[in-house]
Order: C-alpha cells, then structure tokens, then sequence
C-alpha cells in the first residue's frame, strides 16, 4: 500500500509503462505522496537561493558605480555570466541527483506539466508539486532578501524580465525553445528503453540534465535572463514585486508549458512511436 | 524486421563486429531509419540553435561600440570565449547522451564520412544523415536569426572564417587535427572491445565527446573559430550568405573529412590490428 | 577483526543501517582507523594547499597596484572568482573520490558532525577526525605560507571573514545553508536504500559532492569567501593569525555544526521517516 | 602468448597484484607492446598540441599591444586562465579515457616513474614509455609552431619557466606537490581493491585525473606555469629552444619524479600496508 505511489509514479512507469489515471484518490492519504512534496519545496527553494544569490552577489561586485575605481570591475570580481550559467545548471543536477528517487526530481512547473501530459504523473500529482515548486521559489529567494537586503532590490530581485531591444515574442520564443531542450532531455532520462540498452542513460541522467539547463542559460541569458521554469520566475516576481517583473510573467508560464509539451509530444509520438511499433512486430 | 536497421546499424556492429554493405535497399522502408534522420535532423537543429545564439548574444554583451562605457564590457558581459567553448562541448555532450541509442548521435556530418569509411553505416545511411545534419543545421541557424535579427547580421551570424593573420593552409591543418581529436574519441566510444574490458567506457562516452568537442574550440577557436562539423559551418553559411563565409566554406568540409579518414585509419589500422592479431592467436 | 572498523564504520552502516555506538574502544587498537586518519590529514592538506594556493595567485595576479598599467589587470590575468569556486569544488570530488572507501571522505567537521548525529561514526572516531582535518588545514596553509612567503600575508593568507557591509548574523546564516546543501548532498550519496535503487548515485556520488561545494562557493563568497567547513577556515587563521580572522573564526564553527545539524534532522527525520514507515508495512 | 603484455602490464596487476620483473626481453618482440608505445605517442603529441595552441591563442588574443584599444583586451577576448587550466585538465580526461585500455594512459614520464617504482611496468617499458612521451610532446609543439609562426616565439613557445618573484626551490617544491596531487589519484584509480568495493572508482576515473590536472593548473600556473610532468615541458624547450627555458628545464623532471616517488611510497607503503594486513588476518 505504502508503495503505492511509488508504483503509480515515475519509477514504476520506468518498468511497467502503464499511462497513469488521471486522478487518484488514494495517493492523497499516502506518506510517500507528502515526502515527495517537501523534497520538492525544499529542492526548489534551495535552487532559488543558491542561483539568485549567485545573481545579486555578481552584480554587487561587478557594479561600476562602486567598483569602476578598481582592478575588481570589469567583470574580473564576480563569477561572470558564466558563473551564473553554471549555477543554474550545477544546482539542477545537484539537486536531481539527490530527490530523482524520491519525487523525479522536477523542481520545475513545466517538467511537471510534460510528465502529466505523457500520463507520468496524476493531475491532482501535478498541481500539488506545481504549488510546492512555487512556495519553494518563493522561500528560496525570500532568504535571498534577508541576507542581502541593501543588494537584492538595488539589482533586479533575481527577476526574469526581457530584455530592452528584444520584443515579448522574441523572449517567449526563446522560452519555448530552451524549455524544449531541457524537457526533451528530460523524457530521454526517464525512458525506459533507453536506460535498458545504453549504460551511460542511467547513470549520466542528472549530469545531463543540469548541463542542458547550463546551455539554455549561455544562450538566453541576454534575451530573458533565462527562466524556462516558471517557478524560477514566479518567486522573484512574489518577492521583488515590481511592475515589470509582473508585466513579463505571463511569458515565463506559457513559454515553458508550450516548450514542455512540444517535447512530450516529439518523444512520445515521434522517437517512442518508433519504440512501440517496434515491440508491436 | 523492424529490428533491421538497428541490428544492421550502430549498436549490432558493437556486439557482432561485421562490416556493413555498401548499400542496403531494405532499410529505406523502415520507420527506425527515418526515425534515426529525425533525430539527427532535430539534434543538429538544436546545437546550432544553441551555439550560434551563445556567439551572437556573447559579441552584441561585449560590444565596445555600445557597452565600453559600462563596465560589463571588455568580457565581463558575456559568457567569454570559455562560455562559447562550453556551449559547443556541452551542446554535444547532451544530444549524443540523448540520440546514441537511436542514431549514433552523429550531428556531424564527419563523424558519418569516419563511420562509412569504418563501414559503421551503408553508403545510403551516411548521404541520408549528412543531408538531415546540414538541413538541421539550417533551420537552427533561422531560428536564430529570427530571434535576433537585429544582432545576427551584425555580429558575425555564427558563421566560420579563417581569421585574418592566418592562412588558409593553416586554417585547413587545425581542422584536420581537430577532427582528427573528436573523431578518435568517438572510435574509441564505440570500440566493443574497449567497451566490454573497461567500465568507464561505455559510461563516460558522450561526456568525454563533449569533452573533446570544447577542447578543441578553446584550441582553435582564434584560428577558424573552429567547425570540426561541416554541418556547423554549412548552416550559418546558408542563412548568412556573405561572400567571405563562402569563399572558406571548402576548408570546412575538406578538413573535418580528412581529419575523420585519418582518424578511422588510425582506429581500425593501427589501433584494431592489434586487436585482431590479439583474437587470431 | 581488522575488518572491524570497515564493518563497524561507513560502508557497513549502508548495507545494515544499525545505529554505531558512541564510544568503541576496540577501534583504537586498529591499523584501520589510523589509516583513516592518516588520510583525512593528507586529504585536507591538499584540499587547503590547492585552494589557498589558487586563492593568492588570482590575488597577486589581478592586483590594481601591480597590474592595472598592463591589460591582465581587470581580471584577465587570475582564473578568476570562477575559478577559485572550481577549485575548492573540485578538489573535494577528487578528494572524495580518492578517499571515500578509506575513510568516509569527510575532509570537514561539519560533515564529520552531520555523521556522528546520524549515529554513522562513534563519538572518539568523530573527534579524532576532526583533529586530523584541522591539523592537515594548517599543514596546507603552512605549505602556501612556505611557498608565497611575499605575498601570503599580502592577500588575505586565504582566511574566512565576514565581508564589509554584511551583518554577523547574514554571514552566520549563509554559512547554516550552505553546508545544508552539502551535507544533505552527503546524506545522499551515503543513503543505502537510494544506492541500491538508481544506478547514478554510487557512480556519481564524488561528483555531486564537488559540485555541491562548487555551487555554494559561487553563492557565498562575496559574503564571508565561503567556508562550509570549519577546518578550511581554522588553519588560515593559525596560519595568518591576524584578529579579524578569529573574531570571525565562531561564525564557521557554529554556522557549518548548525547546517549539518538541519541536514541530519532533515535526511534522518523527514526523508528516511518515509523510508523507515515503508519498510514497516 | 600475445596477451602476456597485457597481462603482465598494468590490466593485470589489477586482479592479481603480482609484482613486474625489471626487465622483461619478452615483451619487445609483442606487437600490443608497440601498439602501447604508439598511443602513448599520439596522446602525448596532442596533449601537446591543443593546450600549447590553447596557450598561445590566449596570448595573442589579450596581448596589451595589438588589443587594449578594443574591449576585447582585459581577458574578454581569450579563454582566460581558467579557460587553459581546463585544456590540461580536459585532455587528460578525453586522451585518459581513449587509451586506458591500451597502454595504461600515462601521457606523462612522472607517472610511468610512479608506476615503474610500484613495479606495475617494467624498467624497459618505462624508459620506451617516456621516449614515446618526449617524442610525441616534440611533434605536439612542433604542430603548433607550424600552425601559429608569427605568435609561436612572441608568446613564449608555450614554455615552462619559473615566474618572476618567485626562486627555484619555490617552483621545484610546487611541482612535487602538484605531481603528488595528481600521481596520487593515478594510483587510487588503479587500486584493484578500491575498483571493486566502489562503483566511481572504476568509472570516474578518467575524468576524477583530468580534475586532479585541471585544479593544480589553477592553484601553481602564477609560479611555473605548471607542469607536473616532464614531457609537457620538455617539448616546448626544444621547439622553442631559448636559455630560459632550458635553465629551469630540471625542475620540470626533479620535481615530478619527487612527487611521483613520494605518491607511490604514500600509496604503497602507507594506505595499501592497511590493505595487506587485512588480507593476511
């Protein structure tokens, strides 16, 4: 009983690709279903507040209005653009390493969204991890602020906004593409028949997922600052609490959902259309 | 049946090393055939998406014409050439971690001519792949240009140019070399003997390709800005459409081929006559 | 009986998860445990001699008043905050990937803290851990000192302070969730139940660790330069011996025992209370 | 008979730690011995030639002269310090990786010292071994000076030399430690014991010995340029072939064997007596 959701969930589909039902009663009274919930709020919080700390901590030190005197401007005193790419990446595969076993390790909306939409999760599954991947972000980079309130609203909040010179389209295409990347490398992880035939799926699984995160950030970060994760934007958005950051939002939800279920359609009906007909014969 | 073209393809030729044809008729009425081109197609679409993008978004952060007065220029702006190194090796790391179990996670239209010579793929598979490499290539260099019209012109368009200083001679040897780096790697990845002795092999392998992949940009990226994939070199040539990104195109495809031909004598002459003489005895 | 220590210490707990003693006599008659010590006192030596050494070069390297009339000022002459997060990152996956059958691969209090709580080392195994970490800390730093004698006391000689403009308590607080990330990471790849279920967690395990310690870095240094590990911190201050490197010197004892504290509570509690009920049914 | 390379070589001493004679005529005639010496070669030459290209692209990419008009002066426009550290430490991952299995990837005299006193390779093996490295690092440097001939000699050749302010017992006691640090892992990977009680040992291997070379780069570049291996430095001197480079040539073979000789008594004689004596029991 108790293995229920463990069953019902990520891992069983691995082996029994069963689709899953749509709503599930049962998993509401099930420890492992709450389990699963804090080891999402406390990944995605802890993720927040790493990366935006990484944010504001580079921008304080590479600020030119109190550090152009010195040889530390120019970039050369903070971690670079670079830093924070690996932040973002480093911090997903840490922490997908740490809870893929217990929750799949989404500590994202839109993974989530992907994973109900190839009938890997539960709807009330899905919204339930949505809420605490957002109450996650929002604590996450509330510590943010407590540690560095005279820094955190001087440079940005950790917010996704797009760019000046860039239009909203341009910036939710942008989304939908990185989240694509991500989601797709995502499905592969996940996929069963793949880890049966190549050793290098299972085991290389959360390194090459944080480094797809790291590459979408190289890319985007100019265009968006890079969300593809709506709880990534929707914490700082609570927190910073400024018109624009308001203004953008919209797009850091529907470009990741747009991403995620292209991706969910491109491995479920075109690479494992291949995969089923193929058990078929 | 169905099971043809991957028992014919990549992953049989580990476990039984026979050659394949020349030329394989069947395998042009299978769906895992074309499924392989769409992942190839797709693979490539997305490391030109996001490299190219990396390139562009890097030189429009560090432009002294617009930023000198700021302190994020003079590198601290962008992800630097390191960033740019990474977003090609890591691009590579994660769609060979993704496809190899589909197509051989080619995405390099080298890599194919070292394959065929290898007699790895039939003659129809390679000219097949090369095609879908180079279309990707295409449109990821369109969507590119699509979300950065402004700036793709402007900076370059990701296309690869020998640099001014150096001859067109020494822009052909640093392809030839560094092909001749990625496409051992990726003999040495799929070498069943190397595979079935030592465990980090087949773990370890779209990582160490990836690896050599940002290798050899941070080597030669003053140089030619570094192709090693013809691929890479077509699609920005394509949608940029400048003379002087022409008048190159050539060195981007004489050298990687060359460099893969080295490379698969190397493997199967030198490398693998050891290996036989081994199994004869 | 000379498996005694081996039985009794990390690696057996993770086959039979019982509960170690507080104190085991028998132990210290053991070459077993000696050589565990030996190899954390190597192993921190090497951890503070890489790192401070990394430190001080990147300080000497990008100095305004030695540098700014050449273009390797502003940062282009050192590796960079960037690269001195690598460094301490780093090492400790090679650290712990070198030592991690041998003693655990603790190379830090907090971590040997985290353990003694969850009942993993006995309470004389854990103190004379921690005296073999800060005596290999101040060896390495001894070391630096030895080998950058002009400029060790110049730059800082590698020591935590708070960094002007934040509070005690913000330096106290970053160091409480910074070594929550690494000894929760630590949990992990230590958790029998995870290892024996996904094939990434024993492979990747040093990895994970180094990146946890990497990513952390990243977050942190701009407040107190990061320390997560009381010994990191201890030995530069014996060695450097200035006040303001002890007056801080409680902040990375009581911050990192606090955060590894929560880590234990929260891996032991909450994450395996699952575990524990799961089992039970 | 075609096996007994292999098996009295470095492969074998992993499952039965028999000790190697001195010298065995035998070997010179078998085929896998030359195949050993020709990727030791190879690896050795572009090990060489991608970080000695690596090295000089930087140079010239930052040199005050020709580019402080530009923002691409100050470290933005080459792959920095940190960008180098990672070409020595990546291709010691990929080339570790491609000829493990065949010639027990040693790319570096000071290793095959260390292996020669732990009696894992013969006396004629080891001095082949290092012939092949010398001649493989000339061929490397010999490449870059053809490709890069106006910025070969301008740029310093790629050679290693102790800094400005720092005296030889300095650079010489940074090269025994870094060779220590990275001999150390080296023999870790190999340990046959380690290898078969923990899962990372055997697969990270590679990539945990790129660490170990990537990170001393960071931490003793500013003092000698690191070298920690004999080979790496002796090619340069002889391209590049200017009295500096030649005066300090001793250290460069000194200082690595030190260390490579203090690496395998620490590991011979300290951490696997540990290992005997729970045998003998």
């Amino acid at each position: 009983m108790a293995m229920d959701l463990e069953k019902a969930g990520h891992k069983d589909n691995e082996d029994h690709p069963r689709l899953k039902p749509l709503f599930d009663a049962k998993e509401l009274t099930q420890w492992l279903f709450y389990r699963a919930l804090i080891a999402e709020y406390i990944a995605t919080l802890l993720f927040l507040y790493v990366t935006v700390l990484t944010v504001i901590g580079h921008k304080s030190q590479t600020d030119p209005a109190t550090h152009c005197d010195s040889c530390d401007a120019c970039g050369g005193g903070g971690v670079g653009i670079l830093g924070i790419a690996w932040a973002f990446g480093g911090m997903i595969f840490v922490l997908a390493y740490c809870i893929a076993g217990i929750s799949g390790g989404h500590i994202n909306p839109a993974v989530t969204f992907g994973m109900l939409l190839a009938r890997k999760v539960t709807l009330n599954q899905a919204v339930m991890y949505m809420l605490a991947q957002c109450l996650g972000a929002i604590s996450g980079v509330g510590l943010v602020k407590a540690l560095q309130e005279d820094y955190y609203f001087k440079y940005g909040g950790g917010a996704n906004i797009v760019s000046d010179g860039y239009s909203k389209g341009v910036g939710l295409g942008a989304e939908i593409i990185g989240t694509f990347v991500l989601v797709y490398t995502v499905f592969t992880v996940n996929d069963p028949e793949r880890k049966a035939t190549d050793s290098h799926v299972p085991v290389l699984g959360p390194l090459s997922i944080g480094f797809a995160v790291f590459l979408v950030h190289l890319a985007t970060i100019p265009i968006t600052g890079t969300s593809i994760n709506p709880a990534r934007s929707f914490g700082p958005a609570v927190i910073y609490n400024k018109d624009k950051a308001w203004d953008d939002q919209w797009i850091f939800w529907v470009g990741p959902f747009i991403g995620a279920a292209i991706a969910a359609f491109y491995h479920e009906f075109i690479l494992r259309a291949g995969a089923l007909k193929l058990f078929k014969r």
